[in-house]
């Protein structure tokens, strides 16, 4: 049912009844698009707000980006009806609304493009869907072949939903000169200062053809009739009604009729998407569909196809791999590169995206570009406080405004500073960085980014109770528990284990850019926190995730629910707080405990109701009934300890591989989960909801994929960047015998081969064949091509 | 298709495809649910803010009600799948989501209980809902016979969607000791203090049964599988799947295996609602349904039927009519007083309800319960400000807040207060209410009602120009246009004109209550105020709607949009502005400009894009795809006008019988109105957009109902009371030789016979016999029954 296809660009679905929720996404500087193999779809652009152009049929609430949200009979969604004009044969491309069960059916997610065929009775259809690089515009094209032996008489119906626009104020109608159903709406407003803002909104939707249509409707009612969806009842007519839509809600679409000979094709183009008025809608007719006649000139339309895909596979990771495991290497070469890179050129399509995401997702750009990285740090820390303290939010756009859980304060923002940055910083050595000079939030004074992150780095040194814990106050990374501090006196476990683990990573940076005393003064912070952390968080088998207001821990071997969390025990393994003994007793607890078919479980048992002195871990991430997914992003973390603590890439090889969705896992494959991107989690409460663990969130926006790639970088391929080089130090699993890896590095590339050879002690290192003892690759040139061979002992 | 049935208390549809929106309403003390003829429902409780139980599948907006909403497949509804277990046909009850067509289809609105019959293949369904006096608890009664003449083996399903009750938490399962399907959820929050009262919301959606189900299933995508909402897969079976929601969106299908013989019945019933926990499901169980032995004492679930439909009968008017006009004698009769009482008792289901909405709501009740009338208005005086300024919204709950468009000023809400208690006054002769002692919002001073009033009169008298025109700051009353006067100096055309009218009313009853030099004041005061109305505000044929910022006059003959609006013309009637040549005019006006089929438009030509110095009045009240609705609160305003102005009593009764709808309005009943409410607007923009002119909003929450009912007591039948008695003056239209009412007046109950004679010249009044000279029924006694005759003139 499903398999890479042979350029490896494609994932191909060939059932939609199968995986009834694979989907596959794209996206440019202003939009993102998410297509269910079935025909449904999500959208939403930037203005600067996100917004939507094609609504549900009820008024759709304003939130942030759910996860598995139901599609329903009546779910925005792209569909084109075709009818046998002989017979009255009807049937839909794809799979919706009609839902046939048609002769052939492909659903192939690319990186830039995606394609359904589709094949019934003798009709072949191709839909397929690009967008350009940077307007807000769907580029569809709607291939019709005869692929029976006789002339067909067809009529084909594009039938895209419009919706819900607007209870104030939402019509359609055909407009001739454009060419267009064109769909209008007002933003409602009820204070007239809003208006000002609402009038400059892209509050039309258009479907704009490259033909003249034969008929149309813009009225969603008066398509549909009795017939409903499966059989719109103005297709049983020769013609659509021509109708327009007045306050009724308004639908676009298309009639266009053919005769084709056996094997002929009719090809037909369509741009949807909003629009602040005719005039703009007009201008994109001549941007898209205006023919040249000079031969080397491509349309408009053709040219966005080959802009936007040159604009993706700008997306390139610097990492390509060949191993034992194809599945493996074509997520890795393909499909995390393109999500990282979504990540780092949308910023989750939010004006305010949260500072962690906002740092992590620009770690992982550091890997794919690093001067949009670096200037995301900047902007980053221009909003710091003077004071130290990061903001909840980054702010990206004038107007933009701290939203949602942007709203409520958390207290782990500053300790993702010098952990993300670390990585640009061994990516690229640009310790040029940290003498950068930036100003403060509150504050004109200018500063350099090492004395910004200084202060971060005091500011969590400070925000601590008299044992030396730090306060959780309403809520730290990962599980929200906002009710665990309230009263300003309860703390976190884990974050006190990552701000060790900070000021490690930061005393190593101070020691490398040359500033041995702060170096000094970190290190010795960094010993003192993992002293206080095994004083007071060790629990015996691995460690509590936090102390309440009323000093109760938690995350402890006595509690029934919210036992054992994943989070204190993959930093304790980053920090240095965990000795050989810590370490293997935590990670065994957490294999016994945590890991299941589907990875490695936040927090276990789920919680099944509420515990009122902790707060609000028991509802959210919803992977379960009650709480305990299988959160990816916390679950990369503990891969990157094991990579850290050593000898246990086995341990961490088999999480990495539950972790990425792929062919070989059924179990998850199943569940409905195409393989083009990692979702933020799996349901979890394995051992208490056996029945939908394992279900994928079908969200793409988690700040998992830097850490997975991390993890390859630093971990399992062990080709990190440092101060004087490129550190060859592979963590292979066992059962591999060899692998070979494409890696660029501050512009050079080096093509690795890695072997185990009998008689090898430890790992040997040879650059275009001469043995490097250091096993680190110095003054490598950039433009230069290098050979490296990475002799491994075998096991 | 449509008919009133004998009893006049039910009104029949006979074909759920003629009338596609075709609804009837119930409600109680907690909740309202609008059933619509197909089987969708819109249903809200409080808690104490409006809430679901029974959801849309996706994420839905939290909003006011919102008019025309579109139904869609999968748009919540109660619906019953009838299988026969022979030959494995389907068919729905009602009509959704099967769409077949039936052998036999009656959906009955009465008052108090909604009733489908419904037949198809020999099977005939019975659907009936009623509510409780004061739980939110949908009572269902199924009934399930066999009319053919064979023995039959069926499946019935019950499925009442819950859908996408949450984000953060969602689940279904059957429990087997309550006999129910319960659906769990948690209302999302994000900051911490929210909890505290999220926690006590009723978050919990059951189904339950009075008897054991053969078999169920909880989750909506199990229930449907690739069949959908048509022909459901789990209904392809033989037993449902018996299966759980986890996180998965809930339903709730119970399924019942029936062998009947020809002619045997077998009834169900259900209880539908939310709830906080189990506990109160079981407690629920047991007030419902436990049976007692005891002859004499019902179930509860019968008893309960049985107090709701006292409840509603609670709600009769004053006036019971017998004219040449049968359906309009049905609805007067029957329908407008429990649309008047629905909204006396719920206050529109909202704990804000905007000042002058409640204020004419309870003008309404004074014709249906005085007392509670009485204390509304002592209410929404206690939260006058001591400056004299009426705030946006009542608050109604302690933990109420003005929300959505209270949260604009209105310069309007003083004017309602003599108004709307002018009537109760009229009704009751209650003058104690005036010397009821009252707390304002910002002042623990009490002072007399009639001192409220005083100040707001006064609060009107200073919020004015320099010419005297009352200034329209952010909006006022029915055209919210809110740019007019936002930099302070815009007025109000039809505010200046309502002051004057209010003064009048109160400078009447200051009279009336002895205090002749206030109302001496405030005659005064009406007086200048219709000066400066004529000097500044006529336009040549009619009143000018408003003068902007910019001192630019609107609705004015020079404007080819927004020409004339309805409201200064009709008010002008009222207030003595007009004289007798400016009245002709204006009527004509509005005749030529305004009437339509559908009514009087509120303004005309409608807006077809924004005027930025007048505002949103253009796109609110979507009657059409712009401004223009006839809007029947602001028709029934000018109605009140022309019985007030004398001799336009055909012009009255014509307007008043467009804005009812009926049996013998095919143009508004062919577009789906049942007969049952009139709703807050009809579209307009007839000219402009004949198409959809005349649509329903079908939204029933509106201050028309209560003026309409003044129009019958004050003008049509003239049977309005006063400080003396009851004055019987009526305008009759001239094709009416009589009619008669019964007529409730303080206590005393008047058989009245109008009739036109021959010979008569002026009205003549006869109380049991006796001839009486001044018109006016004096010294009437409570519990006493009088004849009387009105001999009229012919015409």
């Amino acid at each position: 049912m499903i398999g890479a296809s042979e350029d490896n660009e494609y994932y191909i679905l060939t059932s939609p009844t199968v995986l009834p929720k694979a989907s596959g996404f794209l996206w440019n500087e202003k939009m993102m698009i998410q297509l269910n193999c079935r025909g449904y779809a999500t959208s939403q652009f930037m203005q600067p707000e996100p917004a939507k152009y094609s609504h549900a049929p009820n008024l759709e609430a304003k939130s942030f980006m759910q996860p598995e949200q139901p599609y329903y009979a009546h779910h925005p969604g792209r569909f084109v009806y075709v009818k046998d004009e002989t017979n009255g044969r009807l049937f839909s491309a794809p799979y919706e609304p009609v839902r046939s069960l048609y002769d052939r059916y492909t659903f192939e997610v690319g990186k830039h493009r995606i394609v359904w065929n589709i094949e019934q009775d003798g009709v072949a259809v191709e839909m397929s869907l690009s967008l350009p690089k940077e307007d807000a515009i769907e580029l569809w094209r709607i291939k019709v072949k005869n692929v029976s032996m006789s002339k067909r008489n067809i009529s084909i119906y594009p039938y895209f939903t419009v919706g819900y626009m607007s209870w104030m104020n939402q019509s359609g109608e055909y407009n001739e000169a454009l060419q267009a159903i064109v769909c209008s709406s007002i933003t409602p407003y009820q204070k007239y200062k809003e208006y000002d803002k609402i009038k400059l909104l892209k509050d039309k939707t258009y479907l704009l053809a490259d033909r003249k249509p034969y008929a149309w409707e813009a009225s969603q009612e008066a398509f549909e009739g009795e017939g409903g969806l499966v059989r719109p009842s103005s297709i049983e007519s020769e013609t659509l009604g021509n109708g327009d839509a007045r306050y009724e809600m308004p639908a676009a679409v298309l009639q266009y009729r053919m005769e084709l000979e056996p094997g002929e094709e009719s090809e037909y183009r369509f741009l949807f998407g909003p629009a602040k008025d005719e005039d703009e809608i007009a201008q994109i007719r001549r941007k898209y569909f205006m023919e040249s006649n000079a031969v080397d000139v491509e349309n408009g339309f053709e040219k966005a196809e080959w802009e936007y895909a040159e604009y993706v596979s700008e997306g390139q990771g610097c990492l390509e791999i060949r191993t034992p495991d194809a599945d493996f290497d074509n997520f890795i070469n393909h499909w995390l590169p393109r999500q990282m890179y979504y990540h780092g050129k949308t910023n989750r399509l939010t004006t305010d995206p949260q500072t962690r995401n906002y740092l992590q997702d620009h770690m992982g750009m550091s890997y794919i570009n690093s001067r949009i990285a670096r200037e995301s740090f900047l902007t980053a820390l221009s909003q710091q406080n003077a004071d130290g303290g990061m903001p909840d939010g980054i702010l990206l756009h004038e107007e933009a405004e701290l939203k949602y859980i942007n709203q409520v304060p958390h207290s782990d923002h500053n300790v993702w500073l010098p952990i993300c940055i670390s990585a640009y910083l061994d990516e690229t050595n640009d310790y040029s960085l940290l003498d950068e000079k930036v100003p403060y939030a509150d504050s004109e004074e200018l500063a350099t980014v090492a004395e910004h992150i200084d202060r971060a780095m005091h500011y969590l040194m400070r925000d601590r109770d008299e044992r030396g814990l730090n306060y959780i106050h309403q809520g730290d990374w990962c599980d929200p528990m906002n009710m665990v501090g309230v009263r300003g006196k309860g703390v976190s476990g884990w974050l006190t284990i990552a701000t060790a683990y900070a000021f490690n990573i930061w005393a190593d940076i101070c020691e490398a850019g040359g500033r041995m005393e702060a170096g000094q003064t970190f290190r010795l912070a960094a010993e003192e926190t993992n002293a206080v952390v095994n004083r007071y968080l060790w629990d015996g088998e691995w460690y509590v995730r936090g102390i309440t207001d009323d000093n109760v821990a938690f995350g402890v071997k006595e509690d029934k629910e919210g036992r054992i969390f994943i989070n204190p025990q993959g930093w304790a393994l980053l920090s240095g707080a965990a000795d050989d003994e810590r370490k293997e007793k935590l990670i065994r607890s957490v294999e016994e405990q945590l890991e299941t078919p589907y990875g490695v479980e936040k927090l276990a048992p789920s919680y099944t109701a509420m515990r009122e002195d902790v707060g609000r871990v028991t509802q959210k991430h919803p992977g379960t009934a009650e709480n305990g997914a299988v959160y990816n992003h916390a679950a990369a973390f503990y891969i990157f300890g094991l990579y850290a603590a050593g000898e246990q890439q086995d341990n961490a090889y088999r999480l990495l591989r539950k972790m990425l969705p792929g062919p070989n896992h059924e179990d998850i494959v199943r569940r409905g989960q195409l393989p083009v991107f990692i979702p933020n989690y799996y349901r979890g409460a394995y051992r208490q909801f056996p029945r939908t663990a394992g279900r994928s969130s079908h969200l793409f926006n988690t700040g998992t994929t830097a850490w997975v790639y991390r993890c390859l970088i630093d971990g399992l391929f062990g080709l990190q960047g440092s101060p004087s080089g490129l550190q060859i130090k592979p963590q292979l699993p066992t059962e591999w015998q060899e692998a070979s890896v494409k890696r660029e590095f501050r512009g050079a590339r080096l093509n690795i081969e890695m072997k185990r050879y009998a008689g090898v002690q430890m790992t040997e290192v040879y650059l275009n064949g001469e043995l490097v003892e250091s096993g680190v690759l110095e003054r490598l040139q950039s433009g230069s091509e290098y050979e490296v061979l990475v002799k491994l002992p075998q096991q």
